[in-house]
This record gives structure tokens, C-alpha cells and sequence, in this order.
């Protein structure tokens, strides 16, 4: 089933603004609130977001074997549960439909009028329901700067981190869409030079910036999943701000790992890009030496090639951008994690969510996280509007954006988007 | 609204073995399959199985404001949605459906027979869809144990643990019931005398006993539940099999924790003991010193006296008792690890599963994994046909029974057994 969706010289008949995240060949999938109130899945086309649903019960997809209701749900899950296959027959679909040459749609009034949003009616909400969340750790650069801000700068990566892409769970339910506002976690801390811990606001709170992709059911349990397999079980990715509590995270992280100082939020992008939509974005990873075991041994470009950027915008300011990264920086890639991940059996769902770990660069100015671009708070940011920052504030907001381009087509994420609320008011509504 | 439904004088008209888990005062809640391949909620009164879904369309809670398909389902957790005023009523029903005195159901063949199954009718299911699973690390004899023997005997616990009860998360995809086989996983380690890591089949799998409780929705993102209305959040508790490969995880828990050594299975047992039934066996937890910060401060009986014992057998060989500890030994109970779970405002959902840690008690005989029964190995267990065990064989059987008793009712938990498989054949089928 080849996939003619990313045909470079497409049109469509829905305007693209220039240097738009969302030409006729990006396509991506999402769930959003319609102005009718209605909970459906769609895509998106420049600025004009498609009801899938719609588009479906009016019988634009009669030739692909959809379940009547497979758009009309709140999730991607059942979806993405159909298959590869079928993710290819609906966006290439998709990109008839929209293309420049085709009336139909295009000329039916009325069903446009069904069909077609614009973003200020629609609401985005979580693309897929989470059942597990894994985080890799799978910047060479990022564990190394962490190595060496808090163990040994001579030895600053552990003798496994060559050898696996060392990963952990994280926490599904406290996963947010881009939008909604997050609160400063309280928590239990041990100041530097306190014999006795501490309880308050998180004086820390930090993002990393990453990406994470979305798997379809994949194995059964006790199978794992070949290494040259592993892409066929990806979805998609988005933009992931896995937001950060550093003082809570020092206090409790072993031997078990981190647990509270993750687990209060973390924000990802709304619209699901296809693997598919970013197979002329290709590129190779960063040479592996050692060479992995065989398990972990790939063929051919695994890595990505995309632009990633955050702007931190104080209360009412103007955003300054603090880091450039690119996400073919990671030196585990994604076949390498998921075939790492079942290699013992692991049980991997429709809808799980597999984050990068944060993404740094070789240079200050391309590092993931406060924590790195600051240096532990020793050189703090200078933002637009004169004031500095350590860590995050009260009131700032943190935006991440992530693109591919090449000289005839750019397919983006969009941007996951959040702002730091002071603690939550505790006084608690009884449900 | 008080629970009437553990009134310890009171007979049921179903016979109820000596020394059953399940007698009318337990009333736990499962899922199950019929002999007619239907998936109904349930619950369980001696050695019948009782079909909720069939006695709720018969008409035998229409004073309970309960939805039409409330046990229509696959999982509990729409019901443990309900919440806590909803379980005693239906716990209290059940009870007088019941109560020897009460003829309505009992005198009613036909009913009686679309109803009742006998346990070779039925075939247990995972009871909640498990959104996000935690592990807790709670028995100070087991922290201590693990800390004497990898790191340093005279500084056993890590800082922290005196002052957090310490977690992680774990993979919900990879729980499974009781019954269900598990493969010996295969993985990367590192040999004690090599200089770079191999895989293979893990040579050192372990059990290791554990209790889980399951919540409900409890809280709104950024909303940290008090500790002392954190019982009325959980629904109830089984037992936990948190299968474990030693050798993968001493190799890769550094610095997040462990991952694929506790990923590729844990186990429970299918029948969901209510706290309330628990409530004749509450008891103190053990002295905790230093004193806790105050969110972490409780007033009352908030431990559990529950009895636990596992057994190991051959494949065909009889079973040995190899160890018997109990939940009362915990350090941090579990109105604290719910209440630290959510300081930072983490979302907790029904059917969350969260476990407590290993069990372990104060003397080697009472000790809950392989790893500290046989200290490493060094001190292997003598089975009763003969042979001798460091860790678990491929063909062994583990299984873990719980129960609390008093000189009026024992309330159990049944079991949780499972066997262990060789490797997984890697002949893969496509999806």
C-alpha cells in the first residue's frame, strides 16, 4: 500500500498560508469539540480543521472498510488499533479529497458547511486515550550534561547508557493537551544544607523539551516486537513537554527513579503526525559505538530531521525563544526504543505514548531544559522584557514548536503550549 | 450510610466450606465469563459464583439508584466510579439477597439457576482496566534487605526512605489475572565478570509478594487528596505478583529505575476484597520514626492484619510453603502512599492499581521474594520432592493466598497462580 498523500507538487483547494504546519501532505489526526458540541476525530488543512466523522457519514470513505462509528469517538485508539494499512488508505483519501483538481467536496456547499472549521470553532483535546506512558533517556547530550552536573563529569554517563536505551514509566493520567494550564507541584524536599526534609511549592519547576510517538497494538504478551518491525507499530508523534520538579526529583529519585517530580503534568501537542508524513524528513542517527547488541542493531535512516524551538513568554510578555534543537540529535531512535521495550515481552497497546527523553544539542543554546541551559541556575536566561530566569515562574508560559522542511514541502507539529499556575487552592471540592 | 454487609453473625443459604475466603461477609467483586460466553460483574459467596448483571435485570437492587449496564460490563470500573456510598449499598444488598432468612432468591429455581454458576462454569477476568499502575517500596525489612546486599549493609536505607514512602510506576498492559502463564523474559545483563554486557533468557526470575489497592477517581489534576480522606478512594485490595528478573534489572536500574526487569508480567488475584470488609482487621502499623511531615500524619488503625503466605511448585510436583508474611508489616500504610501519590496534585482515575511493595517481615522465614530467601542464591530453598531453588525454574508455579481472621469470620483473598514459561518462540505471527 504505497502512500501518495505525501506527493510533494499536491494542492489543495483549502488556502495553505505560507510556511503553514499543515499543507495537503501533512495530514495529521486529532480529536476535537465542534461548535455543535459534538466530540469528533478530524485533520487538518492550513487553518480549516475536517470533521472526519462527517466526512465519513456523508460517504466520502465508501471505498476504504471503516466501521461506520471508527471517527465518531473521543479517541484515535480504535483507529489506530485498524492498522497501517488502513492509516494509509484514509490520508491518501484525504488527499484526494482536498486536492485542487477535485469539486466534489470542494463544490458542494453544503456539505462543506458540515465538514469544514475553522480553528476558533473547534476545541482540541487529547488525540488518544494513554493507556501506558514510557519515557526513553535518549539524548547522549542530555545525560551527559545531567551526568555531569550531579555525579562525575569524568564519568558523566553510567555504564549502561552506551548499551540500552535506558527508559522508565511515567504517568498517564495527569497527561494534558496543549492549552490547559498546570499547576506548581507541592512536594517534599531537602534543601542543600538541611539535615531534615521540607514541605512546600517545588522552587524548581522546569520543562524538557521532547517528542513522543504513539504505537498501535503491537505484540502479544511475552512477544517481542524485530527491531526492523518496530516502525510498522508507530503512529505518529507529537511535541512532549515533560514538565520537571528538580528539587523534588533530587530528594526522591533513588533508587527507584523519579516519581512526584514528573508525574504532576505533562503537555503534548494536539495533532498526531503520521510516520508516514515524515518519511522524506529521513535522515542518519548519530554513529553508535559500541555497536548495540543484535537486538538493537537497524538498517537504513531510522532518525528524523526536525527543527525544534521553545519560547518561554512571561505573564502578559512578549516570548523569547531560549533553545533550537532538533530531534535527529537522539542517539537511540525510535525502532531501537520499541524494540527495546518488548525485547522481554513488554505488552505495548493502541495509544500508548513512548516519550524521547529530553532532546539537547552539542551547544548551550540547543539544550532541552532550564536545568541545562541555565546550568543549575548558575547562568540565568536574559528574557525579552529585561527580566532573568533560573527556572520556570508563576505565569510564564512555555511553548514548543516543531517543523520538517526541505525545499518543497514543510510538515509541522503545531505547538504544545502551557502555562504555570501557582499551587493548587486546596480547598477541595468532595466530589 | 453504615455497612451492614459484614455483620459477623450472619449465615448465608449458600454452604460455605470451613475455612473459606468467601463467606457472606466478604462479598468481593470480580469479572467473569459464564458458560454461556457472557461477561458479567460478579461476586462470590463459598465456592458459587454470583452473576450481578443477571440478578441487577432481575430486579434485585431497583432501590439502588444503579445505570441499567452498571454490571453489563468488562471491567469494574464504571461501578467503582460510583463511588463509596454505591458499594455499601450494593455490598448490603447482596447481603440480604443472601441472608439464610431471606427466601426470595432462594426459593426461586429459576432465578437460582440464570444466576448462580459454579467456579468450573466461570472463567475470571482481569476486574478493572488498570489505567496507571504504581509500586510502591513500603516494607523496611525489604528495603533493608535489598540495601544490605547491593549497596552497604551499615547504610542499608537510602536517606529518603524514612521520610517518603518511596514509588515508581509500572506497565499496567502487562498485568494479568490469575491463571494466565507467564514467559521467562529474555533481556540484556551484565555477568559478573564480563566487561560488556550479553543477552539472553534472565537466569535469576523472582516472585515477589505483594498487595495492590484500587482507587477511584479521586481528584481533579493540580488537587492533592488529604490523608485522611485518602480511604475513601479506594475500593479495595488483592494480591500482587510484581514478577521480577534480577539480573536485567541490576544492570539497567541506574539512574531511573527499574523497567524491563518488572515489565514483562505482574499478576493478580481476580476477586477485589472491599476495605469495608477488611474493617474487623484493622490494626497498628508499626512506629514510625523519624515522625513524617504532616500531609504524610495519620490518626488511627490504618494497617491491616492480613495473613500471606506463597507456595512454589514443580511442574507436576507437589507444592512448598516458602515463606509467610503479612500486610501488617508494611512501614508506610496505604492512606500515606495515596496521599504522598498526589501532594503534587497527580491525577489518580478509577481502576488505578497501586501496589505495595514486597512484603517482607523481620525473620528469613518470612521474607517476600527468592532474592532474600535465598540471600542471593547463596542459601537455596529445599522443595518438598527434593530439588532446591535459588530463583524460579520454567514449569514452577507461584502461588500467594492472603486471608484475615478473627474468632468470628475469615475474609480472604483467594489466590493469585501462576506458572512460568520458558521463553516466548519468537516465531511471530502478523498482525
Amino acid at each position: 500500500m504505497p502512500d501518495t498523500a505525501n506527493n510533494p507538487n499536491r494542492k489543495s483547494w483549502i488556502s495553505v498560508p505560507t510556511d503553514s504546519d499543515f499543507p495537503i501532505q501533512n495530514i495529521p489526526f486529532g480529536v476535537f469539540l465542534t461548535r455543535d458540541d459534538v466530540i469528533t476525530i478530524g485533520t487538518r488543512i492550513g487553518d480549516i480543521a475536517i470533521d472526519l466523522g462527517a466526512l465519513h457519514q456523508l460517504g466520502y470513505f465508501n471505498e476504504i472498510p471503516l466501521t461506520d462509528d471508527i471517527f465518531l469517538q473521543d479517541t484515535l485508539n480504535d483507529f489506530i488499533s485498524d492498522g497501517k494499512k488502513t492509516w494509509r488508505l484514509v490520508r491518501n483519501r484525504i488527499a484526494e479529497i482536498f486536492d485542487v483538481k477535485n469539486e466534489t467536496l470542494k463544490n458542494n456547499e453544503e456539505h462543506r458547511k458540515i465538514v469544514l472549521f475553522t480553528l476558533d470553532e473547534i476545541e482540541m483535546q487529547l488525540p488518544v486515550q494513554i493507556g501506558d506512558y514510557t519515557d526513553f533517556y535518549s539524548s547522549k547530550e542530555h545525560a551527559t550534561n545531567v551526568g555531569t552536573m550531579f555525579r562525575d563529569p569524568d564519568n558523566a554517563l553510567l555504564p549502561n547508557w552506551l548499551h540500552i536505551p535506558v527508559g522508565y514509566h511515567g504517568r498517564s493520567s495527569s497527561i494534558v493537551p496543549s492549552g490547559i494550564p498546570i499547576h506548581r507541584p507541592k512536594g517534599q524536599t531537602m534543601p542543600a544544607d538541611a539535615s531534615e526534609p521540607v514541605f512546600g511549592p517545588s522552587k524548581l519547576v522546569d520543562f524538557e523539551l521532547e517528542m513522543a510517538f504513539i504505537t498501535t497494538d503491537a505484540n502479544l504478551l511475552g512477544e517481542p516486537i524485530p527491531i526492523e518491525e518496530a516502525e510498522d507499530y508507530i503512529f505518529g508523534m507529537v511535541l512532549f513537554n515533560d514538565w520537571s520538579a528538580r528539587d523534588i526529583q533530587k530528594w526522591e529519585y533513588v533508587p527507584l527513579g523519579p516519581f512526584l517530580a514528573k508525574n504532576f503534568a505533562s503537555s503534548v501537542s494536539p495533532w498526531i503526525v503520521t510516520l508516514d508524513a515524515l518519511e522524506p524528513f529521513r535522515t542518519d542517527g548519530p554513529k553508535q559505538d559500541p555497536k548495540p547488541l543484535p537486538y538493537l542493531n537497524y538498517k537504513g535512516k531510522k532518525s528524523f530531521d526536525i527543527n525544534l524551538e521553545v519560547d518561554l513568554s512571561p505573564e502578559n510578555g512578549a516570548p523569547t525563544t531560549i533553545t533550537k534543537s532538533n530531534f535527529k540529535y537522539m542517539y537511540w531512535n525510535m525502532s531501537q526504543q520499541l524494540a527495546h521495550h518488548t525485547i522481554n515481552g513488554c505488552k505495548v497497546n493502541s495509544g500508548d505514548m513512548m516519550g524521547s527523553g529530553t532532546i539537547s544539542g552539542s551547544t548551550p543554546d540547543s539544550y532541552g531544559s532550564m536545568l541545562e541551559l541555565t546550568w543549575k541556575g548558575e547562568k540565568p536566561i536574559k528574557m525579552s522584557d529585561g527580566t532573568e530566569r533560573k527556572f520556570i515562574n508563576d505565569g510564564d508560559t512555555v511553548t514548543m514548536r516543531g517543523y520538517c522542511k526541505n525545499d518543497k514541502v514543510r510538515i509541522g507539529f503545531g505547538e504544545v503550549s502551557n502555562k504555570l499556575l501557582p499551587p493548587f487552592n486546596p480547598k477541595k471540592v468532595k466530589k
